[in-house]
């Protein structure tokens, strides 16, 4: 079974195709900024699940404080758009790197991430090329064992270290607590903030982040801001964990089926250079195929999908035009060049995927 | 330890940057082109792997018959650029597929794979928009259990529907046998040769496939034809699968060390949108770092890579530099819109993935 915009997808753009539902986008937005108003906490969305300045500037429009980005190239393309509150959740360090966060700095508010002093060391020479102060935050592990200072002591001699650096301010403290971790992430902040408010230090920006963090948002006293990406577009991980419903699944993939060799199996034309092989943290099957949900994306080649019909009692055909729900969306987006945006049935354009591949 | 030439990628480039050695690039491809001449059978290259038409047109110099791709986004690419001998091994079809196909068909030689009668029904379509015939072959599955039909008996009926189709010409079959399957798939296309000539057709493209097959190529008596994809770079599956050095693999991803928050970890500055997600097959971690051969990439997320590092003596530091043979190159290859050439210790230019995204 294909529907009629799966048909026109088809004709019209080829597939593997990926769409997005802007009504559904625009709901996903409303709906996370209000929680995040709710909770008392500013909403700074992550781009790095959607990559676009369009959509960058209407989570802005729709009350976003600022926005977060993973790496410097995601950051360039959102400042050229006129972004000018960034946070980059992440360490930077190097010549290259320091060159270029000082001529973002010289044209947007940056704010970046550290978790060690060698980084701490690189930055004041963003600061100088910008001419101006550079804001850094004290990333905290607080249990996912990735970046971020182990413990509060930690914590606190490095916030002292950013505040007696030249050209650099000492701005507050990231956090990523796991989903059942708040209680410790509370504990460690609070330390943290005792032991730099001892030193006449203040924590102004406190950043906690995650999509599937949003039933937490708000639980971290002195939380300031959360830092969503996901959720603009959602997927099987973030249904999974309870923050989404498949309606709310604003990005499918659509894919045909190419080949019927055995009764019980087919293949699709997206593979692993599309869908990537992301389990989405251990999730059956590669992907939710809305007309054959019984149906399993059981294992990927680069440009196939195999699938597992054992289960289903309708099997597609080939030649049908399929909706996938993909695993995890943002490396699926990663992919892409572009999407094509509609509302309920009607194509509406073409949106670029601005930043996509900016890996540096 | 960084290497003087990482630290130059790094100052020019940033990190994470792919890197190939275009020596062992030749070398790669002088020594398969001369194992696919010692057996007998020419070689047909997939591009899938580099994406790029000069790399492909060194391939063709070398004394490649011809280029194999996987979609027809990556054979305009091709074309483009002046190949003209292409096999598209993928069931192609639809409005929007046979229009481009038509168009390629009309100013290079086009083969296409075919499995079905679906496909083979829409294919005469292309060969009326480009005015002259289009060779299709039969996909055979031989044990992979993806595209392919399962029997002789089906082989040969789509082959005498391929004959009788308007525009359309059977040019033989397409095989990708298991690396333990070749005896199977010779006795399949023994039936499957009998079969067609019984009714008067030949088949005069046997193509058989895959870079871990090189040590079986020329084992089907017939096949004149093979595709090997990964040999011109190589990752940690080549090695596993005993076809390849680790002095064989000519990229590289150059990444920094960005964390060590505990004594026992660190962070890389790839994840997932730079290495993939891909297990190459099963492989224990996430790439080999040849500076720390003992450390484990042991899982990531989007932009870190977690350094186990529990078994490694010696213990990047962050600011460190590291090279990482990758699980499986074709998908990392595919996130890059260029990678660095070098040749030994000296850089010597960016060459784009011309065909990188071209999912469709």
């Amino acid at each position: 079974m294909t529907t009629p915009l799966a048909a026109r997808i088809a004709k019209e753009y080829g597939t593997p195709c990926a769409v997005i539902d802007m009504d559904k986008v625009e709901r996903n937005i409303a709906r996370i900024q209000a929680a995040c108003e709710a909770a008392g906490v500013a909403n700074r969305p992550h781009i790095k699940t959607h990559k676009s300045p369009m959509l960058a500037k209407m989570q802005v429009a729709a009350g976003a404080k600022g926005i977060t980005c993973q790496k410097l190239g995601e950051a360039e393309v959102m400042a050229e758009a006129g972004i000018d509150d960034i946070l980059i959740s992440y360490n930077l360090l190097g010549d290259e790197k320091m060159a270029r966060l000082g001529a973002l700095q010289a044209k947007a508010n940056m704010t970046v991430a550290a978790d060690n002093a060698t980084v701490v060391a690189d930055l004041p020479k963003a600061a100088a090329a910008s001419g101006r102060p550079l804001s850094v935050v004290v990333e905290c592990d607080t249990g996912r064992k990735r970046a971020g200072v182990e413990t509060p002591a930690e914590a606190i001699a490095l916030a002292r270290t950013i505040a007696s650096s030249k050209g650099l301010q000492f701005k507050g403290f990231m956090l990523y607590p796991t989903e059942t971790g708040w209680l410790d992430a509370q504990k460690f902040y609070d330390e943290a903030l005792a032991g730099v408010r001892a030193h006449g230090l203040d924590a102004k920006m406190v950043s906690t982040g995650g999509t599937p963090n949003l039933k937490n948002v708000g639980k971290l006293k002195g939380a300031t801001e959360h830092r969503p990406g996901t959720y603009i577009y959602n997927d099987r991980m973030q249904v999974a964990a309870g923050v989404a419903s498949w309606d709310d699944c604003a990005l499918n993939i659509y894919a045909t089926v190419v080949s019927r060799a055995g009764p019980d199996r087919g293949i699709l034309d997206a593979g692993s250079k599309t869908l990537t092989s992301d389990t989405g943290g251990g999730l059956d099957g590669h992907g939710l195929i809305l007309e054959h949900p019984e149906a399993k994306i059981a294992k990927f080649a680069e440009e196939h999908g195999f699938l597992d019909l054992v289960r289903s009692n309708t099997r597609p055909n080939v030649g049908d035009v399929v909706r996938i729900v993909p695993n995890h969306v943002c490396v699926v987006v990663n992919m892409m060049d572009e999407v094509v945006m509609v509302r309920g049935e009607e194509i509406v354009g073409v949106l670029p995927v601005a930043a996509r591949g900016k890996l540096r």
